[in-house]
């Protein structure tokens, strides 16, 4: 077994604290990768605190991981020692199903195996995330990181970066699309650089007034504050496409009459309790609501090369891993602009 | 001024009682119809008691309209006296926004002119439907019934049989899509009819389980009782199209789980009360819910002449109008195989 280092919940709500703990050694096709960055997602502290019910402790969180590959199993064609690589928010799939085979591993009818605090599929050992300094995934889900993206920027694209490029290209956002994103913050911010770069008429909705001058510096074409009633009148009928990146309960009916006819607004992520959502504004202009989860490996190693060609990465902050809790209060306080991605190499 | 009578409700939520009133004499472009048959839809009823709070009276309702041309104005090209003709939901659109000018006129971005209980858009009186002898349309308004329809077996295809046509040909029924349908009253029907004709693989899915052999005789080849919710888990991942007719509060959560990755479920009505939606079962395998109102007149031409290709024509009641307000208890009761049709000549 590999040893390996890390920080973990030991339990649910603990603070997160130092860790020891052992990874499998390298079988045929597995890439042992040197953690060199981890992002930290909001999701990360959902799981920490079981707010989704399905955490099991002690937890490694993490699955925004960048690293150097240090070794690989006997049949491992695709990498080799040295190269720059990436983990994301799965580590295993059924690699039987439909989906599966139509390069839909990201939503694999058999569940998928999460990056952290999932049953290997063997059910031999539950997964550790990269809040560590080394993990060991089948080179079927390690994405290979373009050298011209550097590594701690390259982390937050592992999970942020996947989860708007993939609903961004589905809908097709191009040229002549109106697109808003709703929400800047770490997700919604790499959704107004890739939906810029793709070409598309990109508008923030956000009820922070405060992130209109960022939200321009990032590439944005228009910043509408939703905090006046007014605007959904106003922008009635404008969007062929809105991602919606806020986790908080809002009044999701009064977003939907944004949508042009046909148009539709896509949730990648949920808040704690259902939406109130009435049919009307959806009927009234034919309007759909969607909702997406990351990417598929060969969409996520799509995503990176378009980011390594675009020069796309994310705003962050370096922090050292030590200061994980302080990380975990600001985010909940939205207090980062816009992740935070840990050093390992300082833990 | 032309002398019409009819059936009303005088004020909210009084009965329906014999009602004298005057249509406008044929302009250049108007189409005068002997009402032969009209349809009852649950919409009657809901604007009857003004349920949507939109509600006009003295309000004639009725907007499933079958007859023949009477007189026509001097300029109309489409139609001659003696044509068989219907009228649908609306009588009027703007014209002039995009949805009108591609033929999305059901979707008109200035709303548009309701059969009854509708301001005329130069705001000179207030529309009154199908409950009635006679009525004066526009002829862009007018679509032509095909001889091999019958005129009472027509009439509700005015209104149910374009509310399923359109979304299971904008999303694709046919060949290899397992399509669902949701109720089986008078609109869910006309999908189970339209959908098999279309060659889908369709399922009824009812909690009446008393419905089994009307659904199979209608064509379906499928019949899931889901007052067992075993059901929900059972078929799981099943359909690429589920279309909801039933407006009655449930669980949609619940119902987006049969859908197949990328699937679509649309509602063609809505509860008075919002749903509540979780995003997890659409974001899960990147399902969508939409909304779909009718049809353009366009459509509704083409869903007419489908049907008489097809020889697809609803399950009907024939009954005298001075029956509608027992019709009305009926239909509230879900007591009719499968719509009222009123027989017009018999006022």
């Amino acid at each position: 077994m590999i040893q390996a280092k890390g920080y973990a919940a030991l339990s649910v709500k603990a603070p997160l604290t130092p860790f020891a703990f052992e990874r499998r050694d390298p079988k045929d096709y597995d890439v042992v990768i040197d953690i060199k960055y981890c992002g930290i997602c909001h999701s990360d502290i959902h799981m920490a605190r079981n707010e989704w019910g399905s955490s099991m402790f002690p937890m490694v969180p993490g699955h925004e991981i960048a690293g150097v590959v240090s070794a690989v199993g006997s049949r491992v064609s695709r990498y080799k020692v040295g190269d720059q690589v990436g983990v994301g928010c799965f580590v295993d799939s059924c690699r039987e199903c439909a989906n599966c085979k139509r390069d839909l591993d990201q939503y694999c009818l058999e569940g998928n195996t999460l990056t952290y605090s999932s049953l290997e599929r063997d059910k031999s050992s539950v997964t550790q995330g990269g809040y560590s300094n080394v993990i060991v995934v089948h080179e079927n889900y390690v994405v290979r990181i373009p050298n011209a993206l550097p590594l701690d920027k390259a982390a937050p694209l592992l999970c942020a970066g996947i989860t708007l490029y993939s609903p961004l290209m589905h809908w097709k956002a191009g040229p002549g699309k109106k697109v808003a994103i709703m929400g800047l913050g770490g997700l919604g911010h790499m959704g107004v650089k890739i939906a810029a770069a793709l070409q598309a008429d990109v508008t923030v909705l956000s009820h922070s007034e405060n992130k209109r001058e960022d939200a321009m510096k990032l590439g944005a074409h228009h910043f509408v504050g939703t905090h006046y009633q007014k605007v959904f009148k106003d922008y009635a009928n404008t969007f062929d496409l809105i991602i919606n990146t806020v986790s908080a309960d809002i009044n999701m009916n009064d977003y939907f009459g944004l949508l042009k006819t046909d148009g539709t607004l896509v949730s990648v992520g949920a808040p704690e309790k259902p939406y109130a959502i009435s049919p009307f504004p959806l009927l009234m202009q034919r309007r759909s609501y969607a909702g997406s989860a990351i990417g598929s490996i060969k969409e996520t190693q799509e995503m990176l090369d378009f980011c390594a060609k675009h020069k796309i990465t994310p705003e962050i902050e370096v922090i050292t891993p030590h200061s994980v809790n302080e990380a975990y209060e600001r985010v909940l306080k939205s207090d980062v602009r816009y992740r935070f991605v840990m050093d390992m190499a300082r833990l």
